[in-house]
């Protein structure tokens, strides 16, 4: 049986040599490569991402899976084979179910997709778009019944990015948290003056924001050796190997939290990918353990840590002697009250903590609805108002900044939204649990030290890679499943205090 | 037969997908990778280069070639498809002559040969590098007895970088070369005072440097929307598609030369790459004929252009707007003149035009020594030294600065030094070629038009990518094979002129 899972883990390391291949050349593609590259870059993208999935699906993996599911359930559960042989098990199953030329169309559709919407966004033209969105539903609709699933049909597709996680889950954890979230939002509303925030658009020169953002990812444990930033249009986290984890930042000259906190959330991404042990390097148990469990790690180290006052009394003296001028008129607290400013937007990317998670239900809501045949896509805009003046009692002004906003639909990603607000949820337990295991850690943020706070990560999430699914993350690290209590909790305390709600 | 061809073509197309994959892995490598991630970058590319080697070895493209052979003879030799059949039947039966095994094995040995070369190199001990040395030659005599060759075994090493090319045709323009060369060299070095490169050794800001290269690559035809230049230690260009070519330069602030002459120089093999017709894209025709083919448009810009009078009556200006206080004392022929000084010297990447051949022969005659056993690796200190003697008048003062400076016998590429000084000539002969066509290019050049000179080129010899060989090529576009008196020519009277000798 050893010879066997030896030979499984060698072709897994061709999948996942593969697999990182491409994730360079897109990482090249977002930074670097001239711009009349794209053409040719689409074709090697297929190519790699075309070997990667049929390495990955060949029957030979099937067999030795099956040849090996007994040895498997002889060892412990959270053993590096066991979990291997049952995470690559679960994924190969699902590639199995997936027609090839479905992943085709899919990808031609989403291709299609992309270019219209870039159009509509542009000109605010939802009909332009609305063909195509169509199109994507009825693939994902079809995608779905391929994948399989018990109860509801948007599980299928929500198992894509959150691992065995239900919609039945996900709607209770929701609900138990939209009264409370809409009346939060609502109360603040009300004593919208009591926080202003000008000083976050003054004029910061680009390469001194730069300078700061490594300045506080290397403090926050991002190793220079391991990593590095470069700039895109969007930023996001890429893991070339365990010691070869990127990031990248965005510089607006007039908007000061753009690059620092978006240096800070793929800094959270980033320490995840450079966490798991060396021995799962070149497995699929590599990696984090769904997009859930990823965006706790980004939002954590963003919000809880990168928006609390103890972080802010010890970095707004080094952030004030970058920029003097500009500062001068500061204190710490009003500048942590000006990075935590709460007002209802039309934007979700730009929405604060608060907010935020309204967004999101809103979202996820429209998918749900969508696939299962209860909402057409030629009224997806209204729906969209009707629910943005519910939950945040505003209504977009047009459709760019409505339901035109996200990237999301074009690609085809539906499924993955409420991935963003459970990964904020998850985050606040987890950090509660943090607290009660190591009382200090708000003391060291204060003092500028962040290693106890991510070893404690590192230990209880980031080591295990993907060898458990969210629930078991939860129930392992906080003793509950995912629930809702402890990041509203977060939530109603420290807005509570700003706001004086 | 057209789907046959067809066929072909889409397996070779994911050939070219994989190889120019790996080349943007090689390129990172190279420019960005954080430090670490280099042991699992060298499995992604052993992975990369492994498959694309599977996928063009494959049973199924040397029954669709045999398949061809009869239609592509009915076709002109020089139609896309007969050169297309042609090429990628050589390519594949070089490739099939080598067992898996033994590339493996090269690997390997060169993997270990490299890092004791730069332990040998760093203590100037040739001891540390000779059993490496000798298992890299080893193994390139048994390479040459798989590949098979007619009169010498040299042949075979020299095919692999200069396609067709004998190591007799080769010895036979070295030796129309060397007694002339080595009489210029005598006289110039009688002569040495004649010419002051002190300039060339002040401080120059490497930002203003670097802004320089980008300006002078852009006029002469580089597009930036098809190309970029990034840093690294050893200066390289690489392709990852037609309309994606990339150059790299190392800056020094005390020495001009390097950064922008080095810029050049690539610029010149990048305009090669960026210039094949668009139908051979993602074929093996797509890229340069040869080595030699590539180092002549590198050196002819580099050279013969960027070292010309007229280069400088047209940028010395320019320059010294840039640089005003270190060119103060410079006239457009004073710095003509320094970047033109010839001086015997130990490195062959630092050498001049004129003694840069030198270095080359005596690389060639020692590997053929190698290799036909008339020279062991423990006398190679003895041989050089004696040659460098002979040839420069010169002996180095240790072996890293002698026998141990280069690191292609670490990566064990034997066979590819000539393509170096073959490409210097052809160069000549390709100039003087377009100067019979085009008497007007030294006039556009010193009104800084490159235009008619590039456009000459693209038609003559960069359309074709790897239709022809360098013979072929030669013959076409200058009715003659290759041969040294246009080189010989363009160094008695250029450095004639300067030197008076």
């Amino acid at each position: 049986m050893k010879e066997k899972l030896e030979a499984l883990k060698k072709r897994f390391a061709v999948v996942d040599d593969l697999q990182r291949a491409a994730a360079l050349l897109s990482w090249d593609q977002q930074t670097y490569m001239p711009r009349r590259g794209a053409a040719a870059r689409a074709e090697q993208l297929a190519t790699l991402q075309k070997l990667a999935h049929e390495h990955f699906i060949a029957e030979e993996n099937g067999a030795l899976l099956n040849d090996l599911a007994d040895y498997a359930a002889q060892l412990p559960y959270d053993s590096d084979e066991a979990s291997l042989i049952r995470v690559a098990k679960r994924d190969y199953d699902r590639a199995r179910r997936v027609p090839p030329t479905l992943v085709e169309e899919m990808a031609r559709a989403a291709s299609l997709a992309f270019e219209a919407w870039q159009r509509a966004r542009a000109e605010s033209n939802f009909k332009l778009f609305q063909p195509h969105l169509e199109k994507n539903v009825e693939l994902r609709i079809e995608l779905a019944s391929c994948l399989g699933y018990k109860e509801r049909i948007y599980d299928a597709l929500l198992d894509q990015y959150e691992p065995l996680m239900t919609t039945a889950q996900v709607e209770a954890i929701f609900t138990s948290l939209k009264p409370d979230l809409v009346a939060l939002v609502q109360a603040i509303t009300r004593r919208a003056d009591a926080v202003d925030d000008a000083v976050l658009h003054r004029e910061y020169d680009v390469q001194q924001q730069w300078e700061f953002g490594v300045e506080v990812a290397k403090r926050l444990g991002l190793d220079f050796e391991r990593s590095r930033q470069d700039k895109s249009p969007h930023p996001f986290t890429t893991s070339f190997a365990l010691n070869d984890v990127r990031i990248t930042t965005r510089l607006k000259p007039n908007f000061l939290p753009s690059a620092l906190f978006g240096t800070i959330h793929e800094t959270g991404h980033a320490l995840y990918e450079l966490g798991y042990r060396p021995e799962l390097e070149r497995t699929p148990l590599a990696g984090g353990a769904s997009l859930s469990a990823h965006e706790s790690q980004s939002r954590l180290w963003e919000n809880i840590v990168g928006r609390s006052r103890g972080f802010w009394q010890f970095w707004f003296p080094r952030l004030r002697e970058v920029f003097p001028a500009q500062l001068a008129d500061q204190t710490v607290e009003s500048f942590y009250r000006a990075v935590n400013k709460v007002s209802p937007s039309f934007i979700r990317v730009e929405a604060d903590e608060v907010t935020y998670g309204l967004h999101i239900m809103l979202r996820f809501e429209l998918e749900n609805a969508l696939v299962e045949r209860r909402l057409a896509v030629a009224d997806v805009p209204e729906a969209w108002n009707a629910k943005m003046h519910e939950y945040l009692g505003i209504v977009p002004p047009n459709d760019a900044q409505g339901c035109l906003q996200d990237v999301h639909w074009a690609y085809g990603d539906l499924g993955y939204f409420a991935t963003y607000l459970l990964g904020s949820m998850f985050a606040a337990q987890l950090y509660a649990q943090a607290l009660r295991e190591v009382p200090a850690i708000p003391e060291q943020i204060a003092r500028g030290e962040f290693g106890e706070l991510l070893a404690w990560l590192r230990e209880k999430v980031h080591a295990h890679g993907r060898k458990f699914t969210l629930d078991e993350l939860a129930r392992r690290v906080t003793g509950a499943s995912l629930h809702a209590r402890a990041y509203l909790t977060y939530l109603k305390t420290k807005f509570g205090e700003i706001y004086g709600v």
